[in-house]
Formats: structure tokens, C-alpha cells, sequence
């Protein structure tokens, strides 16, 4: 079959190895994929993931070990746990130390003609949600996560930082709390499309020396007076503009893993008593909710939309900078599905 | 009046201005002080002040406002809020921006004949509480402070790491929650303490390399599967421990401010979805009703008593690596008190 494979080189191969599903897994012909700010960072020596990329998609099983699931439209946990270990029966299975991460790590991706789930992980997607809104759920699903995480009252101001694909879902899902929000940007492409969303935006970062007005006044407001400060940049520009606007007592989301290390005054926030909450993988149930009922759509995000034959080009355009969601379309039906 | 005064140099000076009380304070004899690690690090750079030293006291209201306090034995939080500002009308009086802190930022602090406190600070110690317990409840409540923040339940397993004074307390009183509760030291001297408490403690730290047992046992079977982590050491090798015992999901709690800025691997927290939590000062009641019910006795603690005549002494005392508690005892009922 034809995959995105990277191996300290990113190419179409068109030969690779057609996936066979272990015990309990399922074989899935994704239907779009989208591609993330972590596979790009996996390009560039993140982790050690050696293989197949890609790990957000809506898909239709091909093959599976419950006969139910198979022509199902699903998308999917990219955690695969073994779902015995302390970590897992503790409720916490997307830290399983056993684990394997579609497209992450040791187990390949999504960006290819089939690959292979876990049964369990597999979640069907009401008709009611289109593809191009279903393939989003993964990152729907991390935005939720903050709230299973952090209690964010309605009473509070919270501060979203970053415009990004990740920063403009997070917004969105925070937004439903009723809470006082702001996403903070530096791309007016980018905040124009949560403005249409109905949220509040500041034109931050480089550009706001320069800039006047109410949304400047809004964030010197805001400064040391933000409850909870949500940081999606990964940038330590984005991390110090977080934790210059938190309050203390607040707490300061971390949403991106591309931070690397960074310096950071642990006495003032000692002092301060600041929380810091890392934050992953989310649940995928209510992000289908907020999908199907229309409480998120996520389809402006997207950026374009290439065939797998075109991955490569799908890849370049999701690197460049400020570039929004790209999505690659998988392949017909053929291959090893008709196999069957 | 006498003063221990910190001014690029320390050193008791025998004729320090008197304190005048301003509106709403009250004069208080301290009856004994302690010296607090914080107190240290302000002899070291950390922070800016420049003045009488000491935070942590019991003593007698020689004059206030309200007459009723006059004569009576008290302990007083430190910060000295505005109460009117929205951090103070949020009930954050300790972050308060306008605040001064006692014998730590812009208000002169115990280690004298005399110093000034809010009447509002103040709280009545019972008198089946001696002085020598009494002193400790500043630091008792930072200890307290960290169930102000942080929910430990009893089914969670407790890390503390560090057996310092402050240590020392946290454990005590994280303890009281009925968790699987170990303190790690590098003291067996202070470790004796714990475990005459009933603790539960492990030589670790530099011995730990050579020592075997059921406490290394112990040790290693915590990493990575500790709920609750609390870093009392303030050293790159506590942090560096403490992030190390703690499980995916798990809340460090950071309660020491001499860290200064450290290095964090800030993808990490994200990956494991680690909490961190800053704190610091904390409540007064709830430190006196421990003491009260003899929940927590701190007095093993006391490693020296001495007058304020000996202030220097005290503190070059206080100031030698792995000191326990030293206090400093007020003057007698005389000087300004009696010129009431």
C-alpha cells in the first residue's frame, strides 16, 4: 500500500507493507487525515517515531474482530494501552507505560491507505457529522481535555495565547463555559475566523507595540489579573506572555508539547502560587457531542485538502509557517479492503 | 530599642528606632521569634530587604486600637493587605499588590524588642498552647496551605521530599489525611524526628546510592507512581527527584522559594500531564487548632534558644547547613512597653 513514511527523510512510499491487525485490532481505511503541529515537529526530531505519520483521521473499518464495526464510519483513541497495568485500571490508560501512539510513537500513522486500531479505542461518528468536521475530533477531544483537568467558573477570565490551529479550538471549547474569554493572536486571518465564531480576540505578540486600542487596553487589563491562562504557541515569547497576564492564585494551561526546555523562576511561582497544568490527549465522546450538535465547527480551520498521492505536498503545506489544518483525502475503495 | 538589622551586613544594633504603630496596628513584644530558612536566603540576595529581620514569632500586644488585644498572648500573619484592592476583595489578601511582608518586604519584623502588625493580622493563641509551639504556626500554616490548594486524598500515596524544618511540618501535617504518606531526607537525624511522629521515612539523597532495605525498596517502587510529590528542599536535585517519584497526571507541589530559575523540560509536563502547583503562605486558624488538639507537636524541632542579645549568634546558628529551629527570645517587660 501507499504511506507517508518518515525515516530521517519524509516520502510516499508506495510499497509499504500492508498492515496486518493484531489481536483485537481493527483495520481501517482512513477517509481524511489531518495533519498536526506534532507530526511536523516529529520531522524535526521529536521523539524517535520511525514510520507511518498521522494520527488524526475519520475513517471506515475494513476488518475487524467484532463484525459490527465493520463499514462503520469511526474515529479513534491514538493512545493503544494494554489496559492491565496500575496506570491503565487507574483510569489513566492514554499514560499507560506500554503504550503504543498511531503515528507517534511505535505504531504506524494514519497517512497511508489502511492502518491498524485497537477495537477498543474506536468511537462511531454520527451521521449527522461530515467528514471534513469528524476528522477534527482528535483535537476537539485534547481541547476538552483542559476541562477534565481544570475547573474554568463561568465567572472567570481566561485567557486563550496562540491563534494556532490547537489555540482556535481551545478557545472554542472554553468559550461554552460562558467565561470571560480572550484568544490573544498574532495572524488576523487566524482571529478573524474566531471572531466569526462569536469570541473575543486581541492582535497580540510582534504587532502590538504598535497596536491601539480597545483590545490593547483589554489585555493591560488583564495583566496579572487572568484566572486561568491557556498557552498553545509552544514559543517561550508565548509562555512569558501567559504567565505575565496570570493572576496569582491562577492557573496556566500548557497545551503544546513543542516547548523543549525552558527556564523558569520555580520562587516566583512559589511565591505567586501559581498552578501549572500539563495537558494532553482528551476524551473523545464530548468532542463528538460538541461536534454533532454543532457547538464547535471546526471546518473553517482547514487550510486544504490533498489526495494521499499527494501527501508529500500535503506535508510541505502543513509546514509552513502559520499554516492552518491540512487534510489528506485516503484512498478509494481498493487495495487490500477488496481483498476481503 | 534592640534590632537584628539586615543591611548588607547584619548585625544587632542597640539603639534602633522605636516602631510607631500607624493606623490600625498594634505594638507587639515579641516573646519568641523564630528563624525561618527564608530568613537566610534574605541574607543571600534573595529579594531587597533592608531592615529588621524575622517573621515567625508569639508575643504579648502591648498597644492597640482595640484594648481588648492588649495583654494578650498572639501569633499574626505576615502580610500586611490593603484589603481593598480586587486581589484583597477576591480573598487573596496574601498576593495583595500593596501589601508589605513582615520582616521579608517593606515592613521591619520581629527579631527586636518590639515591631508593628495590623490589628487584622492578629490571631489569639490559646493558652494551652506553649510559646514553643506557639512560634511554629507561621510555618505550620504554609504547611496547611498546601490542603488550601490541593486535594490529598487518603487512598493517594505522599511523597515529601527534603526533611528540613519545613519539610518536617508538611509531612506532619499531610499525614493527618490518612494517605500512604513517606518523607524522604538526607538526615537521619531529622528523619528520627519524623519517624518518632509515626512516620513513615527513607534515607535517600546521596546515601541512597549505598543504602539498601525496604526504605530503597520503597523508594523505587514510588517512581513514577507517586500521586502527590511535595518539594521542600529548593534544590535542583529535590525538584529533579520529586518530578522523578511522580506519576503521569500526578501534582508536584512546590513549597520552597530559594530555587531561583531552573531548567524545565516543559514538553515533558505536558506529555506526563503533570500539575504543578506553587505555595506558600498559608492559614493561621487551622495551624492553631493542630497545635491545640496536639495534632502536631513541632517542638522536637528547637534546636537552640537564644536571648536577643545573642541574635547574631543565633543566626550564624540558624545559618549552618542542616540547622533545625533556632529561636530568639524577647526582652524582658521593659524599654517602650513600659512607657506605655
Amino acid at each position: 500500500m501507499r504511506a507517508l513514511v518518515w525515516d530521517d527523510g519524509l516520502r510516499l512510499v508506495e510499497s509499504y507493507p500492508d498492515p496486518m491487525p493484531g489481536p483485537g485490532e481493527v483495520l481501517i481505511r482512513p477517509r481524511l487525515s489531518g495533519i498536526c503541529n506534532t507530526d511536523v515537529e516529529l520531522t524535526r526530531g521529536y521523539l524517535s517515531h520511525r514510520g507511518v505519520l498521522g494520527h488524526e483521521f475519520v475513517g471506515l473499518v475494513v476488518r475487524a474482530p467484532d463484525a459490527a464495526w465493520v463499514g462503520r464510519r469511526v474515529v479513534g483513541d491514538i493512545n493503544a494501552a494494554c489496559y492491565r497495568c496500575p496506570t491503565c485500571l487507574a483510569g489513566r490508560h492514554t499514560h499507560c507505560a506500554n503504550r503504543t501512539t498511531l503515528g507517534i510513537s511505535g505504531r504506524d500513522g494514519t497517512l497511508a491507505d489502511y492502518f491498524c486500531l485497537p477495537e477498543a479505542n474506536l468511537y462511531a461518528v454520527p451521521d449527522s457529522i461530515p467528514d471534513e468536521a469528524a476528522v477534527f475530533t482528535e483535537p476537539l477531544a485534547a481541547a476538552c481535555q483542559i476541562l477534565e483537568q481544570v475547573s474554568v467558573r463561568p465567572t472567570d477570565r481566561v485567557i486563550v495565547v496562540g491563534d494556532g490551529k490547537l489555540g482556535l479550538l481551545v478557545a472554542a471549547v472554553l468559550n461554552l463555559t460562558g467565561a470571560d474569554l480572550t484568544l490573544v493572536g498574532r495572524h488576523p486571518e487566524k482571529l478573524a475566523i474566531a471572531r466569526a465564531w462569536g469570541l473575543d480576540v486581541v492582535l497580540g505578540g510582534r504587532d502590538r507595540a504598535e497596536s491601539q486600542g480597545p483590545g490593547e487596553d483589554r489585555l493591560r487589563r488583564a495583566e496579572g489579573a487572568t484566572d486561568v491562562v491557556v498557552e498553545c504557541t509552544g514559543s517561550p515569547e508565548g509562555f512569558a506572555e501567559a504567565r505575565r497576564l496570570l493572576r496569582p492564585r491562577g492557573t496556566l494551561v500548557l497545551k503544546s508539547t513543542h516547548h523543549g526546555s525552558a527556564s523558569l523562576d520555580l520562587s516566583a511561582l512559589v511565591v505567586d502560587e501559581i498552578t501549572l497544568v500539563g495537558s494532553r490527549c482528551g476524551p473523545f465522546a464530548p468532542a463528538l457531542r460538541l461536534l454533532q450538535k454543532g457547538l464547535v465547527d471546526p471546518r473553517p480551520l482547514i487550510a486544504g485538502c490533498y489526495d494521499l498521492a499527494e501527501a508529500e505536498a500535503a506535508f510541505r503545506h502543513a509546514t509552513q509557517r502559520g499554516a492552518l489544518k491540512v487534510l489528506v483525502r485516503g484512498s478509494a475503495e481498493k487495495g487490500i479492503g477488496n481483498r476481503e
